[in-house]
């Protein structure tokens, strides 16, 4: 899906063309070694779907990004990137982006600490902005690692209920994505109201976006994936398709035998069967759809109709291709 | 040493007790496993070095702390307990504060998201507290990575600069204890060259404190340290007087052929015995002299007479007991 194709606001697509130099210059530091490491993942692009919410919350196309909308993006995108530098040693991932991931390429120690630096950054540029966002950006951080906290508390636990799942995706997702387009209704300094609808906007996007992309890693090719299919079974993530399946009186208790510990590649593959066998994927889309009727009203009392209409097709587009049953 | 008796402003120790109650509370958030890991090293105790510089800075022990003052301290000594919580997983750390350590505890993964998760509560203090510490904040945590990735960089290299070395401590240490004295300045709205002097003041402390530390780490006993002696050099972090002795003249062709990797227990014994041989100890204590004449011709423009002494005996007490050849 392209992005901006959907959302329809081609004044959006040049201004996130500027932030990819103030992105740069916000990690740039003067010491080569440590801006290789900071701008690693910078360089191997990314979608910006946070600075994307942020720059469309500010100013709905309908004007070019002043600075501070553009560096409310980039705060957004630095904790993101700063995630994700944990993340993939939390999950020792060896690609990233289709790259090497920083641990692979510099080891733990430099992503641990690459990934501090990058949240001084974020919360220093937030500082600049004022101590509204400065706030929120602190606060989203919390809710980020309690999401990812509860996720690696219920990792191999066959027992994992709905709520679990629905606390760690809001976490770890769906909070960032609130916080992108309330930083951006901020920056433009939209009405109180304004504000918390594009926030309850965001957090729906953020679902959405997660619920898909857990359908996808029980249905997608590993082509489409660029990893194999069914990942999240091996490593102990059971997703909201995999609840469904456990629960599933004909198929549950031999997925349960399954399940609760690392699988090799073919347990994977017979376990993802399993799973779609099932009707979890199709309570999974259901679910996805609720989240977006969610993010439709929510933008119902937004005035500005480009933006409206931009955001209810970018969430509507999530779900394009996905099996519904 | 006994800091409250060496500071010598007893309202500070007082301050200090109510500040334990905000610490804990600014941490918890109900979830009885979270709390537990975010309080694991609170709940060890520890000196609340930082906090008591911030609280000595505001109030100089002529009055009791407000509110903010004590918040200033907390942000701070959350700070500081996040890079603890990094720092142990990234050397493997087992225990600390004579505790298991939160990787030991809990593992890799939930000590690397509790740390973030300190971070992001430090940071939404420090918001409430206004952009100018928001900021300061941050920037002092950009300072501490830089200084951690400075040492990550030089570890085992034996061609270590001595300005390599200020660097690393003056990000890791020097840097927060700095932001510690200036945060109290700033809650205490002292007119700004009492800020920037309370800011060099934290500087030339922590540069103090951290050379104490390394040589401590050279001439102390097993049973001071709570650890062997001359794990810097087995861990290959050479310090000021390993550099002063890989550079001497007769014991340093033989030092500089055994360091460059780790080293067994007797390695390490024999190698900081030949350090000890040099006048590497000597010229440390001396370079820990002159931070200690800094910092007491910073604290000189002080009006505050029991601050500026407290201040003074402080910094000096750092160097007792210490071989000064």
């Amino acid at each position: 899906m392209n992005i901006h194709e959907r959302l329809g606001l081609p004044q959006v697509e040049t201004d996130l063309r500027q932030l990819e130099t103030l992105l740069t210059e916000s990690v740039v530091f003067g010491d080569p070694y440590l801006d290789n490491v900071t701008t690693h993942l910078i360089n191997a692009g990314g979608k910006r779907l946070r600075p994307l919410l942020a720059v469309a919350s500010a100013t709905g196309g309908a004007r070019a990004a002043t600075r501070d909308d553009l560096l409310g993006g980039v705060a957004l995108e630095l904790m993101h990137l700063a995630s994700l530098y944990h993340d993939d040693v939390m999950d020792e991932a060896e690609v990233r982006r289709n790259v090497d991931s920083v641990n692979a390429r510099y080891g733990n120690l430099i992503a641990i600490v690459a990934g501090d630096y990058l949240m001084a950054r974020s919360a220093a540029i937030a500082a600049d902005l004022g101590t509204e966002i400065a706030g929120l950006l602190a606060r989203t951080l919390a809710w980020l690692t309690r999401g990812q906290v509860a996720e690696v508390r219920t990792s191999f636990d066959r027992d994992r209920q709905i709520d679990d799942y629905y606390l760690a995706i809001e976490g770890k997702t769906a909070s960032l994505m609130a916080a992108s387009c309330r930083v951006g209704a901020i920056t433009a300094q939209r009405p109180a109201t304004e504000v918390e609808a594009l926030d309850e906007f965001g957090r729906c996007f953020g679902m959405v976006y997660q619920l898909r992309d857990d359908i996808l890693d029980m249905v997608a090719t590993d082509g489409q994936l660029g990893k194999p299919a069914g990942q999240d079974l091996a490593e102990g993530v059971y997703t909201l398709p995999a609840i469904h399946a456990m629960n599933d009186s004909v198929v549950g208790p031999q997925l349960r035998e399954m399940l609760g510990k690392p699988l090799n590649d073919e347990e994977r593959e017979q376990a993802r069967q399993l799973v779609v066998s099932t009707d979890g994927i199709a309570a999974t889309y259901a679910a996805a759809r609720t989240f977006v009727a969610q993010g439709h009203e929510a933008m119902a009392i937004v005035a500005d109709e480009p933006l409206r209409v931009g955001f209810s097709r970018l969430i509507e587009a999530l779900l394009e291709g996905l099996p519904e049953a």
